[in-house]
C-alpha cells in the first residue's frame, strides 16, 4: 500500500513550499521563535495542510480499518524525510469492528428513514433486521419503571440535558445511555436499543461513539439516532400513535489486528533519557474525516517536533511525539505502550495529549501538584503574546491516563471549543470545523508549553 | 385515503385539551385578547402542537407528493371540524419532479459516499449514471476562463460568502448557481453540475432546492453537494490531485398533477368582501419535515383564524387563511390562484405570506407607500407587551408577488431567523428547529397585525 499512498498522496516539504519566514527582527527567545515560526514563518499554515491532506486523501481512520495503517505509513515517511530522531512504530493489538449497512426506517405511523449511526463494539441483527414495536423512556429510571413495557420492544433512550449551560456534564449525562443503554434495555427483554445522539447541535446529525455490554445480559444491537429523530419518536408515544421501526445492522467485531503506535523525537541536549511525551491519537470514527477527533491534536503534536527541528533547537530533555492507535475503543494502543515502557515513569516530567479540538488556543489544562502548577503558571507567561497563558485544572485523556495513575503530571490544550460536541464522532467532524490560523496557534502554544517543560532544570515536581 | 388518516393523526381539539384560559383580569383590547389567547390561554402550544402532528406524521410534502394532498385534507377536515367559515380547497395544476435514488461517489483520489441531494427539476443520469473528472470553480466568471477545461467533466461550483455578515445577499450569490449552474456548464460540453449548499452553516448537510434549465443548452443532472465536500473537492484541485466522481440520479419530470390550495375565512361583519389575506405555503422539500419552510408560516395564517373563532371575533373585512400549493416550485399555486382571482386586486388590503421562519418575531416586514406604512406604524404599538413592534421594509413573498406588482401592499413576518439558512431545504428543516414558547408569540404578532389591517375603517392606502 505504501508505494499507492506515494501516488497518491501530496508531497508535504516546508522547504518546498512559497511561504517565506520575516525576518522583520531577531526574536529574543525561544518561545518567540516558535510562535513566530507557527503562525508568520516557514510553518504558517503548514499543520492545516498536513491535516487536510491526509484527511481528505486517507478520510477517516477507523480502528482496525486498512485506512489507519495508511496515515501510520504516510506520516512515518513523512516525519522520516524531515529528519526527525527516533522515528518508529511500535506493534498493538487492537480491535476489529467493522459496520458494514445499516439503516433504522420508521414503519409505523408513517414509512420514513430515520438518521442513525451503528455504535461501535455492537453486534449487528442478522439478515432480517429486527422489527418491533418501540418503547421511549428518558432515563434508567424510568426504563426501570416500565420494564415489563419494554420487552420484545426496540427501547429508545431520549435523555435530555443543557447543552448549552453545560456540554461537558451533558455529554456525560448523554454518553452513559450509549455505553450502557443496550445493557440494560436487554435486562428487560428488548430486542435492540437506540438512543439519542451526544450531540450539543445537530443537523439531522447522528453520533457514533463506543458501547460496551454487561456481560449478566443478552447482547443486542446498539446505535445512535439524530437527536430529531429521537425526539419525534417521543412525540409519536406523547400523542399515542403507535411506533413500529424495522434496525438493520451488519455490525460485527472481526479478529484483532495488528495495530502501530507512531512515535518520533527529538532528543534531550543533556537529560537525552528524560522525557516530555505530547500525543494526539490518529484514529477516528469512521464517519466525516476525524479532523476534529484526533486529527488536529496529532497534527500539532507532530508540528511540536517539527518547529524544533526546523530552528535546530533541542530542549534539555527529549521531547517525544507518539500518535496513539485506536483511542475511540477506550485507548487500546496507549495502554498497551504503558505497560511497555511502565519503566519509564520516573523519567516522564509530563505526558501531555490533545483531544479536545485544536480551535484558538487559552492556554494549558493541567493536572499535577501545586508546585508543579506554580511552575506552568510562570512558563504560561510566556504565551502572552498570543493570549494563550491561562492554567486550569484538567488534563485529562484517555491516552496518557495510565500514566497520571501513576503520579506523572498531565496536560491538555484548552481552547475555545464551545462547539466541539456538535461535530464530535459525527459526519460534520471534517476539515471545514476547524481553521488554519487556530490551528497554527494551537500548535504554537502546545510547543512552547512542551518545549518549556522539557528545558527545565528538573523534571516537574509530582 | 382520507379515513386513514383519519386513524393515524391525532385528533386536534383545543376544547378537549387540559389548557385553561387564566382570566386573571379581562383584557382591555382585542389586540390583548389575541395576544393572551395565543401564548398563555387555550390556543398556548396548539400551533406547535398542530404543526408537529402534521409534520411527524405526514412528513414532508414535495410538490406533486401524496403526502401534499395528505396535508390537505386532513388541514381541511380539522378547520371545517373547528367551524371556520368557507373551507375549500381550489385545485391547481402542479409539476411531479422525483427524486428517486441518487449518490455521489469519490472515486479518485479516494472512494467514499459524498453528501448530496439532487436539485428539484434537474434530469437524471441514466442506470449508469455519469463517471468523470471533476473540475471546481468558484464562479461563472472563472468557468468562462475555464470553459475548454470544463468539457466532458463534471462541474463544481464552490461560490464563496461571508454568511455571518450578509446571510440573505449571501443566500442570493450562492443560489445563483443552484439555478442556473446546470445550463453555464452545459454551454461548455460539461456532463453534469455540482454546487455548493446554499448553507449558512453545516454539519454535513446537502441543502435542496429548484433549479432550471436554458433551453439553449442541453439538459445536464444537477445537484447540490455539502459545502464540506464541495470544500474538499476544490482541496483536492488545489493539491494537483486528480479527482474522478460519480454522480447516480434517477431524477425525473412526471406529467403534472392536480394540486390545491386551501383556502378558509373569518368573514367581515362590515365589509366581508374586501379581504386580508394571510397565508403560508404547504408544500416543502422532501427532506427533513418541512417544519420550518413553511409548515410553521401555513400553521400560523391558520391559527389567525382559530384565534378569532375561539374569541367570537369578526373584523369589519374578512380575513382570508390561503395556504398555498407547490411554492417551492416557483409560486405555481399561487400563481394559479391570482389569475382565478385577478377581480379582487381592489378590494385585497393586504396580502400576507410567512415564508422566512416562525422564530421569535420581532414585527412585521412591509412593502406599500408612505401613508400606509404610518397606518402599519401605529398599529405595531398594539404589540408592545411582546416586543414585537418593528416595522421594516420588505415583506416580500413568491406567492403574494403577483398580487404585490399589481400595487396592493404586502406583508411577512418580521422574526429572529439569523439561522434560517442553516436549515432550510435541508434535512435539518425539523421540528426542533422551533420552539412553541416563539411560534405561539409569532402566532400572535400575526393575528394581531392581519386583523388590526381588516378593522380598520379603509382599506390600506397603494
Amino acid at each position: 500500500m505504501l508505494l499507492y499512498l506515494f501516488l497518491i498522496l501530496p508531497v508535504i516539504s516546508v522547504t518546498s513550499r512559497s511561504w517565506n519566514i520575516h525576518d522583520r527582527s531577531v526574536p529574543k527567545t525561544i518561545s518567540d521563535r516558535l510562535i513566530e515560526l507557527a503562525t508568520q514563518g516557514a510553518f504558517r499554515g503548514v499543520t492545516y495542510y498536513r491535516l487536510a491532506a491526509l484527511a481528505d486523501t486517507i478520510g477517516p481512520r477507523l480502528c482496525g480499518n486498512e485506512s489507519l495503517t495508511q496515515a501510520v505509513d504516510w506520516i512515518r515517511n513523512a516525519m522520516t524525510s524531515e529528519g526527525l530522531e527516533n522515528v518508529h512504530v511500535e506493534q498493538v493489538q487492537i480491535p476489529h469492528w467493522v459496520r458494514g449497512e445499516e439503516r433504522v426506517q420508521l414503519i409505523q405511523p408513517r414509512y420514513a428513514k430515520l438518521s442513525m449511526l451503528g455504535l461501535g463494539n455492537s453486534v449487528g441483527t442478522g439478515s432480517k433486521g429486527i422489527q418491533a414495536p418501540v418503547l421511549v423512556v428518558r432515563s434508567f429510571d424510568e426504563l426501570n419503571v416500565r420494564c415489563e413495557e419494554a420487552r420484545n420492544k426496540i427501547v429508545v433512550f431520549n435523555p435530555q440535558c443543557d447543552w448549552k449551560a453545560q456540554p461537558i456534564d451533558c455529554y456525560g449525562v448523554v454518553v452513559a445511555y450509549r455505553s450502557g443503554g443496550a445493557s440494560q434495555a436487554a435486562k428487560c427483554g428488548a430486542l435492540a436499543s437506540l438512543s439519542r445522539s451526544a450531540a450539543s447541535h445537530s443537523i439531522d446529525s447522528p453520533h457514533t461513539g463506543v458501547m460496551t455490554y454487561d456481560s449478566s445480559y443478552p447482547k443486542i444491537p446498539a446505535a445512535s439516532l439524530s437527536v430529531e429523530h429521537a425526539d419525534m419518536l417521543e412525540r409519536f408515544q406523547q400523542r399515542n400513535q403507535s411506533i413500529e421501526i424495522l434496525l438493520y445492522m451488519e455490525a460485527q467485531t472481526l479478529p484483532d489486528v495488528t495495530g502501530y503506535n507512531l512515535v518520533a523525537e527529538i532528543k534531550g541536549s543533556i537529560l537525552p533519557n528524560e522525557t516530555v511525551l505530547v500525543s494526539g491519537h490518529l484514529d477516528s470514527w469512521d464517519v466525516g474525516q476525524g479532523a476534529m477527533d484526533d486529527g488536529g491534536g496529532a497534527m500539532i503534536s507532530w508540528t511540536v517536533l517539527s518547529l524544533l527541528h526546523y530552528l535546530n533547537i533541542r530542549a534539555k530533555r527529549t521531547i517525544r511525539c507518539v500518535l496513539w492507535s485506536c483511542e475511540e475503543f477506550g485507548g487500546i494502543g496507549a495502554d498497551q505502550y504503558f505497560l511497555a515502557h511502565e519503566d519509564e515513569v520516573p523519567s516522564m516530567s509530563i505526558v501531555m495529549e490533545s483531544d479536545m479540538g485544536v480551535f484558538h488556543p487559552l492556554g494549558l489544562e493541567f493536572q499535577g501538584n501545586d508546585k508543579a502548577q506554580q511552575i506552568i503558571q510562570t512558563i504560561s507567561q510566556q504565551l502572552i503574546s498570543i493570549n494563550a497563558t491561562q492554567v486550569i485544572p484538567g488534563g485529562g485523556g484517555t491516552d496518557i491516563r495510565p500514566w497520571q495513575l501513576r503520579g506523572v503530571p498531565g496536560a491538555s490544550l484548552y481552547n475555545d471549543n464551545w462547539n466541539y460536541f456538535a461535530y464530535h464522532h459525527s459526519n460534520g467532524d471534517t476539515m471545514n470545523v476547524l481553521n488554519s490560523t487556530d490551528v497554527d496557534l494551537a500548535a504554537a502554544a502546545w510547543a512552547v508549553y512542551a518545549y518549556a517543560i522539557a528545558d527545565l532544570d528538573d523534571l516537574l515536581p509530582r
